[in-house]
């Protein structure tokens, strides 16, 4: 059973090297998404939190050795799916950025942990900041 | 460019009709993950919350008239990138939901919203609440 999905958009950002994680970053970056999906966009503002979901485009095949990863800190091991490491069974990344500006198909946003160039698979409301 | 994915495991659950929203669900049900992938699991402990990734498999393709889709409480439009509506370009949903007991590959859990046979394609640790 396969699943295919494809970019809604594209990560544009100067920052480099990038942040860790998001939730340690002030990095900027502007979300490029493709006109044709522009109108889904309605109802995002400025000072919102948006959840991104991500290609980790740049990330190897996932092998049976990844199972078990040394996070940065390097103090102990942990299950795949107990962190966020880009090496995961399915290469999708979740980063929770701030909405700077928006402007038509473009999003400015803070705290990017994205390369540039990322591919954008996603784009959700924070509920937990939004109810 | 087309992204393929594929399921580490599903989600089994009794619970029918599925509540709206993980926010406002107590249903629980049993995250199945292929044994394949267990090990991944290490560090995921009860009473923890996860972030479950998953595909919206009953959903239909996605044409332009959902780009901007009515809520559940019928009182405005939003952008479909503002709201969590099953109908998306990309069809992987996004559920916070409570560790009540992990065993094996098998992890209950309390705060279902997914359809009984839901393909899983990710987990994660709940950042906000773990940082």
């Amino acid at each position: 059973m396969r699943i295919e999905v494809q970019p809604i958009g594209f990560v544009h950002t100067d920052v480099d090297p990038v942040p860790r994680h998001w939730s340690v970053s002030d990095a900027e970056g502007t979300l490029m998404i493709d006109t044709k999906y522009q109108d889904g966009l309605k109802g995002i503002v400025a000072g919102k939190r948006i959840v991104v979901l991500f290609h980790f485009h740049k990330s190897p095949g996932f092998t049976p050795d990844l199972l078990i990863q040394t996070p940065y800190h390097g103090k102990w091991q942990k299950g795949v799916f107990g962190m966020c490491s880009p090496k995961r069974p399915n290469p999708i990344g979740l980063s929770v950025v701030e909405v700077l500006e928006i402007a038509g198909n473009k999003i400015r946003v803070k705290g990017i942990d994205m390369l540039d160039g990322t591919p954008i698979l996603d784009i959700k409301p924070d509920v937990d900041q939004n109810g």
